[in-house]
């Protein structure tokens, strides 16, 4: 993934440290091989390597596609635990989710704010993996609320103007498949581990958030994240899918 | 998670170890405190401290539901590399995944198989942690096939005996919505980092896995997973959900 200023104006570009690595090591590239290219917030395509040193590999790199479609989804996450947090913003940005909040909870500890991980730069590294895992370029946008109640009561509808919003909560859940999504797109709520309060349950459901549950068991933030935006994904087009053949009834 | 003989006729259990310091330090639970204990292939319920020393943790517990039913969802995998692969393993048995084949594949390095983390005792190690996550107490079944063509073309009929066949592969892929499943469990097959090859892909396809797409964009197998897992779920229950109410037609 290169920053837009580093391509030259002939197309070419050096790559030193982490990505140089990457391309020796991980991708075992050398002088004349592809490999996949992508300026962050632009477009992608392929690159041919010009040259390979161990700390410095030029690339030349043909951008000729827009990156793939948002994915529908965006996210309201409880602040987790920082190992966790690494993996599910990973993970966010490799399925293509451009808006996540991350929100405290009376069950997120006061010290995760505080972690190294929420600093504006280590935040885009970790999307920037996702990226680059996902083969796409636009970088998410991001929030931290540490407070649930302002932001709830204040932001959420600025943030989230998604009329479908799902909340990942069992208590007076209905099965995903009961709802039928009223738009394209969907905001997902999910809770710190032990789950929102009741009071904070109930203040999302005031803000019409429908709780679905995400099965019988109680899934790690990092396995709930992928299992329930694939859900919603398909919750979304399966009804869009259902509807769209726009034959006379 | 007790082991099935760890339990006295009168219902206590001494727990040291990995366990005692769940409870002291995780948990942040003591003597008089209520926890979660369930015993491997067994009953569940809740379980009262009765002592709590550094190291020696005495609990009373009372079993008295069942495991949640399993996921109706079977995986067969490439086997990833073992950082993923620890990941993969806790995540399907937290969803409740009770079946689950390792496969050799072109792209699966020959290395990966030389893992320690396949002995059974790891492997079981890890099926107990994501048990213990998704509060469930039946272990997955999980074999290793280091050939392809031979596992597939001899064993995995028997091995998964679902109609319902299932493959992550994006080469000339339905939209899962598009598929009307046939009953109400699935197998899914998800291949390594770059793919199934167009040869296992085929073979697989003559086998009834259909191909699907998980969206335009490159998802890695710790995502893929429950991704794909949710979305198999949704998908057996909505076309269940929309079949069920028999009216006539």
């Amino acid at each position: 993934m290169l920053e837009p200023g580093e391509l030259s104006a002939g197309g070419t570009a050096r790559l030193a440290g982490r990505r140089a690595r990457h391309v020796l090591e991980v991708l075992r590239a050398g002088a004349g091989d592809r490999i996949q290219a992508g300026v962050v917030g632009g477009r992608m395509g392929e690159a041919e390597i010009l040259s390979a040193a161990p700390d410095e590999v030029v690339i030349a790199a043909r951008l000729d596609r827009e990156p793939p479609p948002p994915a529908p989804v965006a996210l309201l996450l409880a602040l987790p635990r920082p190992k966790i947090l690494r993996k599910v913003l990973q993970a966010a940005a490799s399925m293509g989710v451009k808006r996540l909040v991350l929100l405290g909870s009376y069950r997120v500890e006061k010290s995760y704010f505080a972690s190294p991980l929420l600093a504006p730069e280590a935040l885009r590294e970790q999307f920037l993996l996702g990226l680059e895992q996902g083969r796409d370029t636009i970088l998410p946008e991001v929030e931290l609320h540490r407070f649930f109640k302002p932001f709830v009561e204040d932001l959420l509808d600025a943030r989230f103007p998604e009329r479908d919003r799902l909340l990942a909560h069992p208590a007076g859940a209905a099965p995903l498949e009961a709802l039928a999504p009223a738009g394209a797109r969907a905001a997902l709520a999910i809770g710190p581990e032990g789950g929102w309060t009741p009071y904070e349950a109930a203040a999302l459901r005031d803000r019409g958030f429908a709780a679905i549950t995400l099965g019988p068991r109680v899934l790690r933030v990092d396995a709930a994240v992928p299992y329930a935006v694939g859900q919603a994904e398909l919750w979304l087009r399966s009804s869009s899918a259902r509807a769209s053949p726009r034959t006379p009834r």
